[in-house]
């Protein structure tokens, strides 16, 4: 009997069973033979090799679509770097079989591939093993799927104990598929390239490394061997541009260099202490922020870090958030827990004065230390950590406020934004996925009005933003904000979230215009998220040229020798009386190398003083620009002049 | 034999053994022996019914020395309290022995005796109580003392187990001590006055209260009443007025009616939320000793809040802490636990990078939150808590720094008294106690030195201070400054602490002048305490009325009718965009009840707005003088003169 399949125009073929997408491009021409690269089946990528479902619609694809076939090419790109160590090996000396190999997939961006050498392997070899994949895809050969008993299989690689593991999975009648180009076979699903000349070439093996066999610890340790992989060269070249970028602004790195903040083995992982510098940076934050929030109507609380277990309990975190809580501390019959989150203590805050709806909307603020259990092994710098302190707020609404208060909080994120000079954010409304029935409270008619709710807002605003589902809070609703950082990876640092169950589990209520119990609703929301993502995110993103205002050292004064210290110091006292962060050098190194490091502690404004300047009470100014471009230099300025214009800009913020 | 006894002018007695301090006075003149009330044998207090010890030196005090008898008379007071206690019942119908009795001493200020009654005693009952033991009093019954038999004294005493129990404990061959007045005796070691007639009447009963058979839980309950004796009606009313203004000024009930904070039985005890009111309270002091800090060339830094056990095993917290601190939080390997202190953090930072001689001393300060698990009953709103931020520093210094970084801190803490309003306070130099080998370091050279260079500070400083042996730190000597407050009590605020231990401890080095190494010494220091015991002390020395700058509100503007509430709004907006925290009343009731709610809520500045000041744009202003006295009233203020006026008393933070 044949198979029927239909093309993207329409038409419908008859082919015979188990005919490929090869086949497909042949009974369309022999051109498109030629060229065609992968395929769609329904929408998803196969490749040319596979046999096809009866019925199915399939979208050949060609070079113009490379790009599109990256998991392809990229899966192709394992199999020839596998195939060119064995080459590699085989060169030294070494038996065909002497390379035992681990998976080897496509991941994003490029692929790995698992090996136990005969010999070590460094580093130093991956260029050569690169020139041997050049020359595998030189060589143009064609790859081959094929189906094999499951016992002809495991003859077949008697040699290799980890294929022989996965093979010996496999149920006994069904077959085992190989792929194969020129002398290399390997166990395999595929997708793959129907032969390696039609390979980009734009690829580079970046590093190698430990592995454990099937990612456990107790399995034999592998050699992993990472590439990347694109489609054209400009991709490749971005990509190791931005990797290069990405090491350079490393906010660990920097916050080395620029003493911002380290960890200690003494204190513990995930537990960063921050230096005089770094303090000074979240400091400043923290004015910034909780200023804002007074001037708006929140009102600013502090709270303890712990509390009773119970009242986890009562909230749902114990039920939902228990594996990242850290152990409770058991003392006589008490049984108290770092908070893992904010919202309940605010809660108790709402709870001690009955509320009428007069009082609504109350918008508590704090800047409200709490504490995840993260393994060790994910912890890193400031951006992944067991204590945070997040700007955090929770508004309590009437549901007539709901709108109003959300749009509010949306202006704030954008007067936020426009001072910390994010311009290029997104607006995400993140939704819950309705299938989902573990992650979100179940309650469709109020999901459906929330989101609704939301949507309105985002409308009304003429906000340009697009809809997530999936990513909605256990409690609700919630528009995050991505910004773009400067290594163009998007990171959500504000979230505004509707939540309509915290209210129900506590019990809330206020008191109704008809003398009445009503319950309030809670937006939880964060603008400039914790202080350590935001202290992270900014490092990454301005590469240490902050800002004046939260520049940790703002001015240095340089004198040209040693007759200047003087007038450098009162130089110094004068402006750290106008409140900004000023010191004269009076180390004992020359005037240059005094530039050059301050230039390379990215000090923002350099005043540089001698005869001249002493004799006018002026300054030579060499100041950053912004975003830390080119120093410009202004002579003669009137130190009064210069202590007004600095302050000015301190106080704006800018 | 006879024995010899010295009196103070030299002279000897020669008197049969057993004589008493009566028998001295008899010998002496019958005035004296009628005078005197209570003697001091080698300068310990003694009544003038027990047998002297040969050879000792005895001084007579009568009537004029009344003050210094107070144990004595106190002790008596409770026997005849207890005396009176009998009376009341056998006046109901019960028997002589229906009342049992545990004990009854002399405390600080009074006395308390411990009942079983036949029925209930309540508070209404003390009135009556009081005058029995007047009459009682008046009565001018003679004390006896005498001694008895074990088995006599049980017998005696068959009708009353607690008693029973004491007697019992007693050895075989020993007299048991009884004193007597009246028909009233019982089991007492003394010391009493020689008769009830000369007791002062000065006394109250202030309370009864349960309390356990030697205050252990598994025992039966009893009564306690509680009472408080005077020398001199003057003390006693001063007392009673003192504990009238305490609870006037208690901060727990001022911290309620103001709204400043509250505890949860959510959260757990000890640890209180800072309502808005309180927050600001204390975001405005954490704000100024940070800036002031600055200033004065101390580094801020943030550290977490807890760390590994071991930590605690190096500085030697956990041997000698460990049943202050919270319980360990084990997960996997790591034993991580709630800090108790912060030095150990400090000093992390500073092993972060190599120091030098140059860079010393290194000022290393924070806000620094940490906790210290106390018994649930010990806990008591702001002035005891389990989580408490500490305005803390280390200082690390050369030893030829010690004496000049130690004046800047003295300096400093006049400074922030000044501030403050402190114009009462004492020095203290705290020693070791060479004696007590458990509570201090072992080094006596280096304890002479340490709190020779501390005097020498003090005194040249030509500070007024004195000297109290057993209060020094576990690590060094301290200076502590203790503030008397407006209940005429000394609360140690300040403290500042040399420390040799830590830094070898902890292997501290930096880099000596000659490249060699040398350890540096710490001086720990805190200058306005705990958040939380600061705020505590501020409210009950300003019994609310705090000084403008701290003031959460501080400023209401109250419309006289309807048609000013535009005007006053305006006047509101524009002290808020000054940074004032001003707000204008717009509820629905009358300008003279606004006035009155806004005077309960001590709100320092007052304005009034009406036709007059609309038009003119000009205020009538209420203020609080210094320290809540009553209020003044200026009018025709211009609003421009006014917001510049209370700007500066803001900043200037008056």
């Amino acid at each position: 009997m044949n198979m029927h399949i239909s093309l993207p125009d329409g038409k419908t073929l008859e082919l015979p069973q188990n005919s490929t997408a090869l086949d497909v491009a042949a009974s369309i021409g022999e051109r498109l033979k030629n060229d065609a690269l992968a395929a769609r089946e329904n929408g998803q990528l196969i490749d040319l090799l596979t046999p096809l479902h009866d019925g199915a619609t399939i979208e050949l694809l060609t070079k113009k679509q490379l790009e599109e076939t990256a998991p392809l090419f990229r899966h192709t790109l394992a199999h020839v770097l596998s195939q060119a160590v064995g080459e590699f090996f085989k060169a030294k000396g070494f038996d065909a079989h002497a390379v035992k190999r681990g998976v080897g997939p496509a991941i994003e961006n490029g692929f790995y591939q698992d090996f136990v050498f005969p010999e070590p392997l460094s580093a130093d070899d991956l260029p050569e093993l690169e020139k041997r994949m050049l020359d595998i895809i030189n060589r143009n050969l064609p790859l081959e799927r094929r189906d094999v008993g499951k016992a002809a299989a495991l003859e077949q690689f008697s040699y290799d104990p980890f294929k022989v593991e996965l093979i010996s999975e496999f149920p006994d009648d069904e077959p085992v598929t190989f792929y194969q180009q020129g002398d290399y076979v390997d166990l395999c699903r595929g997708p793959h390239f129907p032969r390696t000349g039609a390979l980009p070439r734009h690829f580079k093996l970046m590093s190698t490394s430990g592995a454990y066999w099937r990612g456990s610890e107790k399995n034999p340790q592998m050699q992993r061997i990472y590439g990347v992989a694109f489609a054209i060269k400009a991709e490749l070249d971005e990509y190791l541009r931005l990797l290069e970028e990405a090491k350079k602004r490393d906010h660990r790195k920097i916050g080395k260099d620029l003493e911002l903040f380290f960890t200690s083995e003494a204190i513990g992982p995930g537990l960063p202490l921050w230096l005089p510098n770094g303090a000074t940076i979240r400091r400043e934050l923290e004015r910034f922020i909780v200023d804002l929030e007074l001037r708006q109507g929140y009102q600013h609380v502090v709270t303890p870090q712990l509390a009773k277990v119970d009242l986890y309990k009562t909230s749902g975190h114990w039920e939902h958030y228990q594996g990242d809580m850290f152990p409770v501390m058991k003392i006589d019959a008490e049984e108290l827990v770092l908070r893992p989150m904010n919202c309940p203590h605010h809660i108790q805050i709402y709870k001690h004065s009955q509320r009428s709806y007069r009082d609504l909307p109350l918008k508590i603020a704090e800047l409200g230390t709490m504490y995840r259990f993260e393994q060790s092994g994910e912890l890193s710098g400031l951006s992944r950590v067991r204590a945070m302190t997040l700007n955090d707020a929770h508004i309590f609404v009437r549901p007539d406020q709901i709108q109003g208060e959300f749009k509010k909080v949306i202006r704030m994120v954008q007067e936020v934004y426009g001072i910390l000079g994010f311009a290029e954010y997104k607006w995400r409304l993140s939704l819950r996925d309705p299938q989902d029935t573990e992650k979100y409270v179940q309650d469709d008619e109020l999901w459906t009005h929330a989101e609704n709710l939301l949507r309105e807002v985002l409308n009304d605003l003429e906000l340009d933003y697009f809809e997530s589902v999936g990513d909605a809070g256990f409690y609700g609703p919630k528009v995050d904000v991505q910004v773009k950082s400067a290594l163009g990876k998007d990171e959500t640092i504000s979230t505004i979230q509707l939540d309509f169950l915290l209210p129900r589990r506590f019990e809330l209520e206020y008191v109704n215009e008809e003398s009445g119990r009503s319950r309030p609703i809670m937006i939880h929301r964060g603008i400039i998220s914790t202080m350590e993502r935001m202290t992270a995110f900014l490092i990454e993103n301005t590469a240490g040229d902050f800002p004046f205002w939260l520049a940790p050292e703002q001015i240095v004064v340089i004198p040209i020798a040693d007759r200047h210290l003087e007038y450098a110091r009162d130089v110094a006292q004068t402006l750290t009386d106008r409140g900004l962060r000023a010191r004269a050098d009076d180390g004992g190194e020359r005037m240059q190398a005094k530039i050059r490091v301050a230039e390379l502690h990215k000090i923002p404004v350099i005043l540089v003083v001698g005869d001249q300047e002493q004799e006018a009470r002026t300054l030579s100014v060499r100041e950053r620009g912004a975003s830390g471009s080119e120093r410009t230099e202004r002579k003669g300025v009137p130190l009064e002049a210069l202590g007004q214009e600095l302050e000015t800009r301190y106080r704006a913020r800018s």
